[in-house]
């Protein structure tokens, strides 16, 4: 008579390194964390009847339970296997009958993620998680980096995304928000004489989650006084080699790959590139421009090579927005009368002006991009400074990277992304010829309002100033922000921030046009109150030139586990709606609470 | 013509070790800060006038600059200053004027924390809280254990202090709330087979903050699964010893010395006695007890002896709240007359019934506790069990300490609080007497509901299960709780916690009389929905012993640093209401942003 069960030890605690070393070669991780219990008592009298063998057979998947016996490699052929020869169990705590029925449901209810996080690959995430941050402080550390808490209770500010309320108790009808990042107050560390700041900053945003995104989130955010782009890119650099090197095993190249949007734009159709595919876009301007739009007067193409790939499905296009842009899409047959056919159909499609005849420019192409018979021609048009991000040959390139590839994340393709455009014009709401339609005479800031434009842009953002008529033209403003991509996922953000007031003024007044900030104050007046009043007196007070930058911490730990969702990498999430069905969050409070904080649910 | 200027250098970026090291034992740190820019013309043509030097003359103080120049010791005759004799100074950002009619004040305007944070003792606080910081996180990874995460949109519990609410955008009517603590969520953790669990975590309480404390602060949370009191303990040694030997240079002696509750409060009548001074009060139960006052049966002294100090005080009372109870105070005088006439106010004051004669009684205390003439003698009454916290006496005491000796941060006397009485009696809100009157009917959680009973509580726990008309006495019931304490601050407290469900729910339903919560379940019936329902299910699911504790990080940053208060380590504090001046939080919004969340301003 023999009983069997099996114990977890996720963290190996009853392995030596050298064990768990050598063991490793034969079996997986989570194997590895299984220790079975054993008892066998053929040796025992047959009348004596075991009241630990009973407890075991007896006992419910996920008992928590004290095992005193021998540890010790067990018998058989599973040489990794570890073994507790029981002499005694205690239960400690019962498990419910809901635990083995859980059990092996792919969809786990969140209500019970407990459950869930108990398995192999949930504690190793969690584990690796906190590695993961223990090397950014390392490396912080290394560069003489400080870490500073800033306040979660913050203000309201005309900043960027919807801000989480809080109302306050003593000061009625007041509210906090969370926010959104530290950046204001990091800034303010800045003009507060801390040289060089981190912090592992919780912040919040309430978006509607339709993508793989958390009300709140975790950012590993920095700042650096006296310092420019190049400093703040090589102490992030000096992470990422970090982490690939000793949570991947990959050594990064350095220096990092540096590209500027428009190119990032114009050769893979987004800003935030994968570079695992060495796959371009072609811009055809020398050969063709559209003749009646002149929103989007840019031809490009992409080749798709056939014959390095049985592809079955390459003229598909990917799923998007019924209000996105799909490329026409053309196998080519390079027999005479077929060879320029797939031209032919961009002319009518695209109403384009060629610069020869159809025959010549298609063979001409056909020579410059090496199209040969079979394979597939995406082609679509663009504007000259791409705000639409992915263009639909970028998204046709992911799409097709993501068909096609076996997309590793054993490879790590990161890149630095510079040189974006200051501003974006804000979209008009309407959808004309099936293309979104940008306002120009109303910008938005591409990344935050607190980006320095570039020296080379000032001129022409001076020359707004002087001529109060005249609208700054989107395109010609080129900002000091830099994206860092890993794979094709943006992973981090920064930039030189403006450290001179009059400059944030009037980024702030004119060109966003936040209500209360004027363009210029007369002499010795003080900044009136508005909601950036703070940073404007700061950096009137001797600020010093700064720069920094945020990682996403919870999606560049997905991307180091190898998960597709941060939620993989987040003990506690958020569902899309914004619940915590664990806890039950949100949740009805009393009225009587509510009036404490002076507010009242509104009435419909 | 010499110019001369300061230059801050709060990192010592500009010095070796070798140097630092030196110029320590000559200088203050603020010294070593300063480096001295300086410009000698004398050797220059008087004609020429050096546009650099004017600059320093006219600049104003914190200008913001990049000097270039040779930095090496400064001539004369003070040795560790380090000078830049400049060669060229270019101004990166100007300084209103405002920033020198700051300078010096010393109440800063907190709308400008900024430039109060640039003074030396400032960076300092900062950066030593940051390396504090690390200092515990190496031992908790010498320790295994992982920092987790755990989300901040939680939800409203009846479980203690007044929580922020945040309104649901999504989820019209019901609120998140701001957690108190990440208690229940770690609690969680343990359920999720995570072994040993930290995080810096982000706490909010609203309360009226008369005292140091903030409306958010970070609390240096752990628990550990499969674990009880002497574990955590151990731990939370380590890291104390390792921070008092990093930041103080002070070893601490282990084991760290242990009182129960009961003794710290009859021999210091407080529970955060601090152990700097070895003066202690006395039960004279022996020789007097209370007559008239049965929540006041204990009759002790404190004796203060006088020839130790020239003490001008030592007979006056510290302030109190007009509520709180105030000792009799008496200064001896050994003539025949006199030696007994402390005692005989005493047992007027007191109503004290004595086991023996005036005379006899007052010359057997006078000997037991070498009391001689010119002694104070302090006087009062105390519950058996104290739930008066500190006793008019332990208030005393703290007065005298604080008025005698020069309490120095460089000594440090550590110490475990356990032993806790697991319930308090809630006040009833009448003065009796002059003494708060206790409604013993109604209990509240001394510390929070998860405590664990100590095991020889537990038979009068179940008793009262036993018989449903039966209360519990909380002088009975002793929790498993543990404060750290420092120098008389509580700095953290832990607990072995409820691992057993039906204990969890009869102390939440019976006891604290959480509604909603029934005492037993029907078997096979789930746990109904209520505000621990997901605490109570992991308990059902197996979920092992665990035990765990939290340091106010605040409070020891702000020990460490020597300072009084925690503003001095935080970098952004709010004010006594709860206000940050300096960015305006918190602030007025729009109704539209209000009616997004779906609600309203209260009507008045």
């Amino acid at each position: 008579m023999r009983a069997f069960a099996n114990l977890r030890d996720s963290q190996f605690l009853y392995r030596t390194a050298e064990q768990l070393e050598n063991d490793k070669h034969e079996a997986s991780d989570e194997d590895i964390a299984t220790i079975q219990l054993f008892e066998d008592l053929t040796e025992r009298p047959a009348d004596v009847e075991n009241p630990d063998v009973v407890l075991l057979r007896r006992m419910k998947q996920e008992t928590c339970v004290c095992v005193e016996g021998h540890v010790g490699r067990a018998k058989g052929n599973i040489p990794w296997r570890l073994e507790i020869v029981v002499e005694r169990i205690t239960v400690l705590n019962n498990a419910e009958d809901l635990v083995s029925q859980m059990r092996g449901t792919k969809d786990w209810d969140p209500k019970y993620r407990y459950l869930q996080l108990r398995s192999f690959q949930f504690q190793r995430a969690l584990a690796m998680r906190s590695k993961v941050a223990t090397l950014i402080r390392n490396v912080f550390e290394d560069h003489r980096f400080i870490e500073v808490e800033t306040p979660l209770l913050f203000r309201s500010t005309p900043e960027g995304a919807r801000e989480f309320l809080v109302p306050s108790r003593t000061d009625a009808g007041k509210m906090y928000a969370l926010p959104q990042s530290p950046q204001q107050y990091k800034q303010l560390l800045m003009a507060s004489g801390v040289h060089r700041y981190y912090q592992f900053a919780k912040c919040f945003r309430d978006e509607d989650l339709r993508r793989d995104r958390q009300p709140e989130f975790t950012q590993v955010d920095l700042e650096m006084s006296f310092a420019k782009a190049l400093d703040v890119q090589s102490v992030v650099e000096s992470i990422l080699v970090r982490l690939w090197k000793e949570i991947k095993g990959i050594e990064l190249q350095l220096p990092i790959k540096r590209l500027r949007y428009i190119e990032a734009l114009s050769r893979y159709g987004i800003d935030k590139p994968d570079l695992r595919s060495d796959m371009e876009i072609f811009d055809l301007s020398e050969f063709a421009t559209s003749k009646t739009d002149p929103d989007y007067p840019v031809f490009e193409i992409l080749v798709f090579h056939a014959q390095n790939s049985n592809f079955p499905a390459a003229v598909t296009a990917p799923d998007g927005y019924p209000t996105l842009r799909v490329p026409l899409s053309h196998q080519v047959r390079l027999s005479k009368e077929e060879s320029s056919k797939w031209l032919s159909r961009c002319v009518a499609e695209f109403d384009l002006k060629l610069v020869s005849d159809l025959e010549t420019t298609a063979s001409e192409i056909k020579k410059k991009y090496d199209i040969t018979d079979g394979d597939v021609i995406y082609a679509c048009t663009r504007q000259r400074v791409p705000f639409e991000n992915p263009t639909p040959l970028g998204r046709q390139r992911l799409h097709l990277m993501q068909e096609t590839m076996s997309l590793s994340d054993r490879a790590a393709a990161p890149l630095w992304v510079i040189d974006f455009p200051l501003f974006t014009p804000a979209e008009s709401g309407r959808i004309v010829n099936g293309y979104v339609e940008f306002d120009y005479s109303r910008l938005v800031a591409t990344h935050h309002p607190f980006t320095m434009p570039s020296i080379d842009s000032l001129p022409a953002l001076f020359a707004a100033v002087e001529d109060q008529s005249s609208q700054v033209d989107p395109r010609t403003i080129i900002g000091q922000h830099y994206d860092i991509v890993v794979n094709g996922v943006e992973v981090g953000g920064g930039s030189t921030r403006i450290h001179d007031s009059s400059l944030q003024r009037f980024v702030l007044s004119r060109i966003l046009r936040v209500p209360g900030i004027r363009v210029q104050l007369e002499p010795g007046e003080t900044e009136p109150d508005n909601p950036f009043t703070h940073l404007l007196n700061a950096l009137t007070m001797a600020c010093p030139p700064h720069a920094g930058l945020a990682l996403g911490f919870d999606r560049l730990c997905a991307m180091l586990n190898g998960s597709d969702s941060i939620r993989d990498v987040i003990a506690f999430p958020k569902t899309q709606t914004g619940a915590d069905p664990l806890v039950g969050s949100p949740s009805r409070v009393t009225d009587e609470q509510l009036g404490v904080y002076n507010v009242q649910l509104k009435k419909c």
